[in-house]
């Protein structure tokens, strides 16, 4: 059913990674034609095989962490590495929280006649097979290949080497799923093979797979980008900035300053720099330097800020506006106005997430038009950017490319739309 | 105001096709928030501009058309080379429809509240900066030029060596015509030099070019599909079936038969396989084979098919079901019914169009469903897979691809979406 594990000989990873490919491929028209029901009865079926497997999927865990911990990983690393029960409980209820989400393929849009008689629309379909590459999180194996089953996707899940094991158990429960209700068992697929080759070889099946999704560090996902055949979907670094216009509401602006920085830290749609028109400057810093300072938030300053608290403040460098710190710690700059806001944010953001405080009408309605981030917000916390809280029930990641999907990627980012067309024996003069 | 022109160094081509990358980039922004009135007056200064500039650009065409009949090309590529009055009343034309065509830019959809009190919605943007690399037509420069700049992209044109002349005679008229109107003269810049090279290095500038948009020949787009570090939007071939289906009306299936082969022979909408259900194939293909042979179209069929002309069908081989004839040639086959057809199709084609004749409800659904193409069809002829027809307004390609844009390639084609969202000083939980 499923494809012969692979035996890490490196001459044959290419062969094998072939052979995934063909599976999915094949498994991809199934998928696609599968209805509603068969589907989410796999997803039911999968959680039940984790729910049954616990001990299983533990112990393979345990190997991985003895492994890691031999190898001297970092705590950070090991922290996303480890599964307990609360994690597979976790897993199972995103599985169940899938089942609940409405199913996006065969949804026909803008149906209408056209002056030569024909009826033109969009039918939503599934992308066919999807390739995601990904770090230490052992979650992201049940959650990838959840959203990939409902969209009606096959994929091909490549973990990091880390948690092989953790996956590999992981992998057994999906097939138990997928053959207890009877949807084609290479539906997922996850690579067997530690081998970095097994990357590069399947960045180059373009016939098979039809999109990649690298998930992990910057480096990786450039990397990934540049040599892939086939196109990516990217989750760049998340460098948001919150603007304090000199209209804005100050008890809004320290509110959500301190929300967007504060709320957590290791988050890509966290603020990390903090721009602050000057008119307003001597108003609202002193206080969230204060409310920032007390919550243990370090604060790096450009020299017009310093001048409010240099004793709090150091001097912030041209790196800290390029950098998503992903800790407690906070550049801010204080700009003229609104066109110096822009043109940092444009210049220096990464295109995640920013936002304007501001109750000026033409203020707000130009930022939201000029800066071109995948999330442009007005009177609202970067932390708001988020498949869950927009409503899309699900997300694979935040993407911050332009094509195809931008911003958070749910269940419709993992669909593409085709024409169809209904007609009555029409020809065309 | 613009780069300079480059003298064909080729030490020096990296840093010209940066230069154009940087220059776009900037313009970009501009673009972006371009008023519609303002585009709208470029376009209206670009025909302008032309209509005046008529003896310069069919000199400099006169110039090519000598070199290319030196290097002994084609007959059909000096065919695609040549301009003449008319040629050039097309172009002014066309940069007139596209400024009575809708701006798609800002259109905020899908505008909803969430239980946590901000209103998420999805704003129309540009993406900003488009490469595009094209073949001998040198019109495409004003058509690729026109819908860039409507869609609010800069772009970066490299058109055909052997066009070299008259693409930048008609880019003096756009230099000309946006500086008149004022909008940023960087929004459109044509690559000055015929060194292949220059397309290599704009592959790489994925720092300043968003997307590419290749057209031409399977093999040249495919190459650059897999050099290019930036996405690719891809128009591959069109091998198009018409099934018919036991269940068709017959003489709906006559006409749409013989129109999807026979309206136009070189465009990829044609059908170039026809399949036929066996219950039928006594029923129809005599008249078909009349018809089509009536009209000059050689036929090549399967076996069973020649049984009902062999004289009139040569066998077909397996080759000829990859084929894209682009030509007076359609081969045959005769399938079992739907399930064959269907996998034929998503076997053979090239996921372009494919249409259905049929009065049968579930295998019109089933077709619709599991024919995995940019368009599908029921009753109505392939040669319907148009922007136009679709009602897109004009086009720049037909994407074979499933990212970004499947099918016809409009205005909205060569836009993204970022979310935008409304509160009253929400922060998140």
């Amino acid at each position: 059913m499923s494809v012969a594990l692979h035996k890490d000989s490196s001459a044959d990873i290419g062969e094998y990674m072939a052979g995934l490919g063909r599976a999915a491929r094949a498994a991809a028209a199934e998928l696609a034609a599968a209805e509603p029901a068969l589907k989410n009865a796999a997803l039911l079926e999968i959680a039940a095989a984790l729910d049954r497997n616990r001990d299983r999927i533990l112990a393979a865990n345990r190997e991985d962490l003895e492994a890691a911990s031999a190898d001297g990983l970092g705590d950070a690393m090991v922290e996303r590495l480890e599964l307990n029960p609360v994690r597979i409980d976790a897993m199972i209820e995103g599985l169940q929280q899938v089942v609940k989400l409405a199913d996006p393929v065969g949804e026909i849009s803008e149906l209408r006649y056209r002056p030569s008689g024909i009826q033109v629309g969009k039918m939503r379909v599934p992308l066919g097979v999807i390739g995601i590459v990904y770090e230490s999180r052992p979650n992201v194996t049940v959650d990838a290949a959840a959203l990939c089953l409902k969209s009606g996707n096959a994929c091909i899940l490549r973990g990091g080497r880390e948690a092989l094991n953790s996956n590999q158990a992981i992998y057994r429960c999906i097939q138990q799923g997928l053959e207890q209700s009877g949807l084609v068992a290479t539906a997922v697929q996850v690579v067997n093979t530690s081998d970095r080759e097994a990357v590069a070889q399947m960045l180059k099946l373009d016939d098979c797979i039809d999109v990649i999704i690298p998930r992990g560090g910057k480096s990786l996902i450039e990397r990934i980008a540049r040599e892939s055949w086939i196109p990516v979907i990217k989750h760049l670094d998340g460098v948001c900035h919150v603007y304090i216009d000199e209209h804005a509401d100050l008890g809004k602006a320290l509110e959500i300053a301190v929300n967007s920085k504060t709320r957590r830290y290791g988050v890509c749609n966290a603020m990390e720099t903090l721009l602050v028109a000057e008119p307003v400057a001597a108003r609202i810093l002193p206080d969230l330097v204060a409310r920032l300072t007390a919550l243990g938030v370090e604060l790096r300053g450009c020299e017009r800020t310093r001048q409010f608290a240099a004793d709090r403040i150091v001097p912030a460098s041209e790196q800290d506006w390029y950098s998503e710190y992903l800790a407690p710690v906070l550049s801010i700059r204080i700009v003229d106005g609104l066109e110096q806001a822009i043109e940092h944010i444009n210049r220096y953001g990464s295109g995640h997430t920013d936002a304007i405080v501001s109750e000026h009408y033409g203020h707000a309605r130009a930022f939201l038009r000029r800066v071109d981030s995948s999330s442009v917000m007005v009177n609202a916390s970067t932390g708001f950017a988020d498949g869950f809280e927009y409503g899309l029930g699900a997300e694979i990641g935040i993407s911050t490319d332009k094509l195809h999907a931008r911003g958070p990627v749910g269940l419709e980012g993992l669909t593409s739309q085709k024409y169809v067309v209904f007609g009555d024996g029409n020809i065309r003069a």
